[in-house]
């Protein structure tokens, strides 16, 4: 079997210009990135703005396992297979971090005979957008410690400051380090941290913003620490917002590639989906919007992490609004969620859970149930696919297939785009057409002008299944100052964990009788959301003690080897 | 007077694929980065190799200012001017950090009528090269900690860890720092510290490499540690160098861009001039000098710098020779090198220096006679150019052309490239092609196959003038086991100060009577050379109370401003 390095590679890609062309970009507002890769100049917005928008699909997934559902596998897939019905479409994804890369995931272009090429740009530097991201965000740093230094004239409290630096590296040694050690010169010794460069709210900026002059406010709004009066200070207040946006005016224009069947497909932008909104650009899929029929993109983690963002979040900043759900589950995911079974990365997984078990996948199955109503919540049409392993039994399938449709999904089909491209998701096309069709009944799930603490209850009451919130004393604190400072009009980007619809990770299914605690609860300003915590967010992943890079090299020929 | 952005923005640009074509690039051979920059595949050198070489200059100056003498405006502007006279031009010269750009010193594409551009591309990102060496240098540091906590198989001595980690950003907070805080699934806390990236060996080798695959045996013999039994522990070892070879496989490739006269112009990689060779790349040189009659390129610092290390380091990794040395000297500094005026940053130049002081001149003038003769002494001819100064006289003029061709100088003549552009270094170009015809005497100051000690002592009299060379107990030792590692066959880069021919920054003409101490030599087995240290190198700047970066920004069009 080949390996997804090696599909890629013998992929028979477009020039990235007729790739373009077709999709009806001219060549005048492109930049080439080499052969294969382009910048699409945000001006196309200007002479599109009169057609149409196309259909609006977002892909989510059930509470994922650690491994991953096949969430960008389907969305690629989906993508190719409405091009082979005769439909015009669009794909749009967020752009990996370097840290997975060389540490325990590998790549995340898609995998089998659904992915985006090349490949190897997409999982290294592609266009240098995250590289743009890490400069502006550790410039801001690099003049804060320098006001430090140089007099302090907005009277910073150093102990309030909440800028780390970020590196796009796996590098747990800078989780928790000491700066400006080594006496005057050096500056001000502190407490510091290092994120990976993707949680920057940079990143998140990038994701959410709409034109330059809107990045240059929102990277003015950042803020990154507080005055001797409590007083927020900014980016702004340090005079670098210019520099940084400066630093992003290539980033901000949406980079332009193909999948393996030569679908058009933006990879724009890769925000943290905790402790950040988990969603590609929106730039992207307004370009996207005015020129295909059918515009497939994907949130991050399941429907109550990365979905809900997209609803309330995203689309509330964009204006954009989506006509259909696809949520992506596998048969060995829903077996974990009745409990029975464990799945570890990194090691074999239990062979019962390949064995047919309908009891285990009737019972986990309440967490697709779940997701399917959190979809249904913003109303919006779902439509399930099921991402096929050749270990899943027929009985397994029509079971997830009658469930589904018992518990409000349009349609439920099979997936087999990581196996067949675009021709294994044709019955998933076809569905998510039809669904596109029934009249959308959109709406967001709390308006802004409610108290901080009610947006946060409707999410984990109604989402999450939660009984109720419980706030931590620093949390209370947060939550009375921001609302002072007029912050409380934002919406909630909830950092919880992935692997649970509850806060803890352990509860699989569908969690009941459980309230969610807020620990306490974050700024992004310039992003536009506060982020309450519900635990412990991992913002530097470490390296497992075989890091994938170790496999990563050149052959005799100087190709790249040993990317997954 | 318009400033040097606002010249670079109202550039008659030409598509770089037209540059590279009527360079003699066809367009397979390139990669675009949008309409004016371009990557050049090394496959070239192949199609070429059967070419005659062009002639091959290189630019240096006498010790400078801590302002700069104009070095990168004659460059390019000599380039500019050999085309304006008929002969077939490129300029090849490094790459700026960002960390200068936003902080003390502001752009470095040249200046006034001499500059590459887009000028904006060429200080901000470019097409990236810094920061893969920036990802690829922070890979290997991530696996040396994630190696001493998940084992140390390797017995690294943690205490002999001499890889920092990188950041292009002027950051003095990150000079000295305490990592791996936080308990155990944080890692090993130590000691350790952030060069900028350009001070990272990675940027040595991506400009002494030659192919891939002499990249990949480089990066895999960098050392970064010792083991127990105090063997050199390299990024080989740690299975790190086939993945920073992949993150560099876009970076090896040189970037084109033009003048603002259209000449092509090669800019890559840009390595320290201290604690590196300060040279650009050794690819774009070679691809270069196949395509013109004249190649220009520029070394770092002063002659006693970058063109020592230019003769005696890049010269020899390449096989490349050169037919002429351009000695660029400013009225103002010569008369600075007298003693009588001091030149500071920041501060507005001593209002004597900028009225007529034939005195001060001539006893200045010292220096320029010392840099001719370390010219001199590798067989090259020396064409001396004055960087014209409005406040300069006739008569002072006239006097600078007198003591340097009684001192050895093919030729004299002034250069107004920075006011006139190439019309302004017609007579410097003139008098360059005259000094390629003659006979080139070429030799290598000393053999490789000398003990280390040999060769300092080479560069330290016969260069600097120092009277002999005194070795502090820690450079003693390490000499001793860099002998007996096999490393004495390497070359010798001296990390001295740039400011005087001496290592004390204070003495300035031709110093005399001293004698050159060195403190400590570190290797760098990848870039393949050794670096004494002459004194304190600061590999991180630190940022001014008003960093540049300030004042950058876009103005109401979304273009560039405050950039300089």
């Amino acid at each position: 079997m080949l390996s997804d390095l090696e599909i890629a590679q013998q992929a028979s890609m477009k020039p990235i210009v007729e790739i373009a062309r077709e999709a009806g970009i001219e060549e005048d507002d492109i930049e080439l990135y080499g052969k294969y890769k382009a910048k699409v100049s945000l001006e196309v917005l200007k002479k599109l703005k009169d057609r149409p928008l196309g259909k609006y699909i977002d892909v989510t997934a059930i509470t994922p396992t650690p491994l991953g559902e096949g969430k960008t596998v389907t969305t690629i897939g989906l993508s190719m297979a409405l091009n082979k019905i005769g439909k015009k479409s669009i794909v749009c994804i967020r752009q990996p971090s370097l840290g997975p890369v060389f540490g325990i995931k590998g790549g995340a272009a898609g995998g089998g005979y659904s992915q985006v090429v090349p490949m190897e740009d997409f999982n290294l530097h592609l266009t240098g957008d995250t590289h743009a991201v890490a400069a502006a965000h550790n410039l801001l740093a690099a003049f804060i410690d320098n006001h430090l230094l140089h007099g302090n004239e907005l009277n910073i409290d150093p102990f309030t400051i909440s800028w780390p630096r970020v590196v796009d590296i796996s590098d747990r040694a800078l989780r928790k380090i000491i700066v400006g050690l080594g006496g005057k010169t050096n500056g001000i010794p502190r407490e510091s941290s290092f994120d990976i460069a993707v949680a920057s709210e940079v990143m998140a900026i990038l994701a959410l913003t709409t034109d330059i002059f809107d990045l240059r406010k929102r990277l003015g709004r950042i803020v990154v620490a507080y005055n001797e009066r409590k007083e927020p200070v900014t980016a702004e207040d340090l005079r670098c917002a210019g520099a940084m946006t400066v630093l992003m005016r290539d980033a901000i224009k949406p980079n332009l590639l193909q999948t393996l069947e030569n679908t058009p497909c933006f990879v724009h932008a890769g925000p943290f989906a905790n402790i950040a909104h988990g969603n590609s650009s929106i730039v992207a899929d307004q370009i996207a919007l005015r020129l295909a029929d059918y515009v497939v993109t994907e949130s991050g983690f399941g429907a109550d992490c990365g979905m809900e963002k997209f609803m309330n979040i995203k689309c509330r900043y964009s204006g954009l609004r989506p006509d259909c759900v696809v949520m992506v589950c596998s048969i060995r995911a829903l077996k974990m969620h009745s409990g029975k079974y464990k799945v570890i990365p990194g090691k074999p997984l239990d062979p019962g859970i390949l064995e047919e078990d309908i009891d285990a996948l009737v019972k986990g199955s309440e967490n697709l149930i779940k997701q399917i109503e959190n979809a249904r919540l913003f109303g919006v049409p779902v439509v399930v696919a099921i991402n096929v392993f050749s270990t899943d039994t027929e009985r397994e399938i029509e079971t997830v297939k009658k469930i589904a449709l018992d518990n409000g999904a349009f349609r439920a089909c099979v997936s087999e785009v990581w196996a067949k491209g675009g021709e294994g998701g044709k019955e998933l096309a076809e569905a998510v057409v039809e669904a596109c069709d029934v009249p959308s009944n959109f709406d967001f799930l709390y308006p802004l002008d409610i108290p901080i603490k009610d947006k946060i209850e409707i999410i984990a009451t109604k989402i999450y299944g939660a009984d109720g919130v419980v706030y931590e004393p620093e949390a209370e604190k947060k939550i009375a100052r921001y609302t002072e400072l007029g912050w409380d009009k934002l919406p909630i980007c909830m950092a919880k964990t992935h692997l649970s619809l509850s806060h803890d990770p352990k509860l699989k299914g569908r969690p009941r009788g459980f309230k969610l605690p807020i620990k306490d609860i974050r700024p992004s300003i310039g992003a536009g959301f506060l982020y309450p915590l519900c635990g412990e967010m991992r913002t530097m992943p470490g390296l497992p003690s075989r890091p994938a890079g170790m496999n990563v090299d050149i052959d005799s020929e100087g190709r790249v080897v040993g990317l997954f």
